[in-house]
């Protein structure tokens, strides 16, 4: 049983629908489709604020694109020390941006803590001979599934903006994010303070499309030659399009978040002694010997060693389409453990 | 009726089977799949060549990512005036490859002769204060429709090798040259002496699929990662090469390039004397007057004007997916033209 | 006898004798030096504007960085065909900017003219597909030692302007074209409409300093974070200052050029039918036979071929320090040249 | 009395004189000249090594020129946390090399452990979601003013090269290592295991003049053409030579090392226990309460503040030309504080 990552899951049956259905005949190419042309209003609608949404298909472009047009080239990004832009992209941020450098943070669960921002700041000061601080970069729900509060949040975002620094959000999985906090989508987005976010929607059951969320909206023109630059300006735009419209208006977002959330507590709830973190979103980090992740893989159960070498730690990832009895085997497997 | 341009169509049915089959439960991220990994070997049959074959989901992708693989930052690819990655990719070449030169060249139909290749050679000497040419890149079909023959582009590579470049090849539209050519498909790329292919599908009846197809094999590894850190390696790979794999299994490579070329041609044999140049591929350029192209636009006919304003030139662009219909309604109405 | 080319030619006494009194005991570095603090005024005066100041240690540099903060990487400049960011400076413009394109203009003598750059601007329309016309970088004087004057060039940078494009002015033989045209030198730069400009001081009697002189105030941070990041912030900035201190100050700027441009109009005029453009700065062209030319270089003097083999056309640049029995000397051969 | 920096100290007799005996008359321009053609020998004699030496104007330069030869655009170096690439040159490393990545290692007094490299290296394991590690960066002496011992630096650089890293050297201060090591300049440099050695000159008495050293000659090309490219060659190199050549075998590099380590020796030695590292070259880390500072400054003392903002350390740099008074005057006011 799959608990490797949410990206090996297949596409969600609304999503497929969709592509099925924007497949009628002729559309005009680089977004001038009806579907695309609907973006805007949907997204804004969804956010409740006035937004511009640039689709692209993977989160390595959504990160990387809009960290570009974020910052100068000789700017610097601060980001947690194990966020995906500084882990996972093979240095996409510094291709894409002509030479931007991350700042790493450290901080429990992925978590960035203000006051680590802020002596961040003032450890790198803006002068000539240095890089120039330009973006926070923070990640809803973080790589270790943890989800930032919205009043969290907004302080981070407004402590990032009196430093001067915009702020990015890697919203891979925002959606999970949502269906564990309950709270209305603008609040943890735009109404936090969030220039732009990347707003996942591959791992939770899209064929392959983020969508480039703008509330900052000075920024979008640079944004959007980069983006072609780039070349992610795809020409039959209305499949990237429409499946980020049926992401949203069908509600797939949020009942294949809540599954994957849901299931993922139940797995947590197993064996509270092991868990290295709170379960929030659809990640559960375990506890296990060496001998105890070895049996539970003879059993066959697939998932990631994580951290360090001999950290002792373990990443079950839950999808979308996990099955109920996959989560209840595990927890069932858990618990029966010495 | 839709002549404007071919990324205008929709995706061929065979894709859209394809997609649904590889929806099926989990697999392995970032072409770990039993899709992609398919992908070396069928491609390799296809050109009788041991080739490595990397998909992506623009041509703008393909080619840029290319071309940063075959040149350094301080390199010059020399390429015809009105190629594709000069005219409308908004520099992607420069960009991906940290700024690579792109040398014009003129020639008609949008073909580079060997001699026009070795002038602009010797009229860009490599020194330390000079870019250092590194890399030819040609169309097939060309931007105008038009078709290197093998013994053509035999020699045009072979001249640029003698030159110490290496050949990528735009092959957007490499399906209907090969319809147009009937030859086998390593006798214009591989065995001719390219060294990388960009092999379209997309236009062809893909949804968003182009595959990089490298026969020198010494470079694979850089475009890996280049193709990483662009973000283009998908995570859920499996949609991208399952698309690949149909569009070369099922022949519909071939059925569509076929179907657009023998339309094309219909269109250019009822006014043999309005053709800028002959009909090979899917593209016809006709001469009118900007009175005539306004009488079939009146009567629905959708279609670009080309070249610099007041050229008196048209182009019309058949797709995969158009009617015989409207072929014939062209073809009558261009007949009728007083 | 050495008509190769004005870097060929040793430093001013002027300028020796400022760095020898630069050389003084402890000095702040990067700048803050009591000589590096006067170049704003001191250029100021000599332009009557408000300008900022950067030193750089090349033309290269100084055009590159200049155009680096006139450009976004997606960005396109124009410029002469045969201009030295074009011919002579191994792609630095596209490296420096992160991959912004330039598109060449034809034009007699090195010039641009105001049609040429509108048509090309035409030709190059700014949609998201290309390349975003940004800059004109025009060359005064000229590579081919030609003066625009100040109506034509006044005429020039406003149709840049109506264009958007931000004009960049290499003036590597800035001092040349004042000492020909007789004018104030700010009729030719900031009043005229030029941006910035790159005023060299090396060929014409500097050990390595050029002035990127910014008309355009509102640039210079980005202008100063690029500079210090391509490594071309000295830290004994002190020597650079001290040199363009002394190249204004004591006049050599001037007295240089003038004696430069007087041997060059007397070899020109010993024989006006071969000259292949006026004489107008420090370079003239002439028309020779290939035996010709030959017999010259047995006579012992030193100077290149110009344009495409066997153009017939050779280049004689006459430096600051040329002793005028070299141009006499000169003359009498090319009359004796049967 | 002046204790900021080494950069603030003016231009050693023998430079100046060098400097002035190559102002004579004519001579070729890029590198072609009687003096620059001298300097791979008299370096290759120098380093008891067949070397390849570029001369540039800044350490900026040197480093970031050097490590983008080292690296791919997506590649990864290691260096201190600390080091000069890291904290003083406005991202200088990442913009030249198109992105490459610094990969941050702590270590005492500048120093980086083997270990602590190794350790570095499994936490970065190269994969086509990674940066690929590829070079590592190590200052002599270091930033705290700490000389690697011979054994130390070759087990080093073995351990990098173990791990397929090429190793680079900032020697921004290695003739100030060399004079307290008393060793072969080979041995702390390719004997060592080093590849490419910014050697510097400016901070020890030249006016801009920085010798890019390659001990790894597989590489020069490659690094030529990005020194052009960066405006980094200059047209009258002859001047840059000619320092590098008088800073070599006129002795003066030692000369001025070996008296500014010496006199910081002199003041580390009035006040032992305020020492927060050995001062084996020219910089004196100190222990003062802010009064002490104070007091210190209002005496007449310039220096820098050290570390973190109220860390209590403070920085004395003893530059070339620092008059034995002034190390007397500071060891004695030192000496007397409370």
């Amino acid at each position: 049983m799959q608990f490797l990552s949410d990206n090996t899951s297949a596409v969600a049956p609304e999503i497929i629908a969709a592509l099925q259905a924007a497949n009628d005949g002729y559309a005009e190419s680089y977004g001038a489709d009806q579907w695309s042309v609907r973006l805007d209003a949907v997204f804004s609608g969804f956010f409740d604020a006035p937004v511009r949404v640039f689709p692209v298909i993977s989160g390595t472009a959504a990160n990387a694109l809009a960290l570009a047009t974020l910052c100068p080239p000789y700017g610097a990004v601060f980001a947690h020390e194990h966020a995906h832009i500084v882990r996972d992209e093979c240095g996409a941020v510094e291709g894409m941006s002509g030479g931007t450098r991350i700042i790493l943070l450290p901080g429990a669960g992925g978590r960035i803590a203000a006051e680590t921002l802020s002596d961040a700041v003032r450890a790198n000061p803006a002068n000539v001979h240095t890089t120039q601080p330009s973006a926070l970069s923070l990640t809803q729900a973080t790589e270790f599934g943890q989800c930032y509060r919205q009043a969290e949040l907004t302080a981070l975002c407004q402590r990032a903006h009196e430093h001067n620094l915009r702020v990015h959000m890697d919203g891979a999985r925002f959606a999970n994010a949502l269906a564990f906090l309950g709270c209305h989508p603008g609040d943890i987005s735009g109404r936090a303070g969030v220039d732009v976010l990347s707003f996942g929607a591959t791992k939770n059951g899209a064929l392959a499309a983020e969508a480039v969320v703008f509330f900052n909206l000075d920024l979008v023109r640079d944004f959007e030659l980069r983006r072609k630059r780039a070349g992610h300006l795809l020409s039959k735009m209305r499949y990237a399009s429409a499946q980020l419209l049926a992401y949203i208006e069908t509600g797939v977002w949020l009942r294949n978040a809540t599954h994957a959330n849901r299931l993922a507590a139940q797995i947590a709830a197993a064996v509270p002694a092991r868990l290295v973190l709170a379960a929030e979103a659809n990640e559960v980090f375990l506890r296990l010997s060496a001998a105890e992740a070895a049996a539970l893989r003879a059993q066959g159960f697939a998932f990631y060693d994580w951290g360090a070498a001999d950290s002792g730690e373990y990443r079950f990832v839950v999808s979308w389409q996990q099955a109920p009895g996959d989560a209840a085997a595990l927890a069932k497997a858990l618990r029966a453990l010495p």
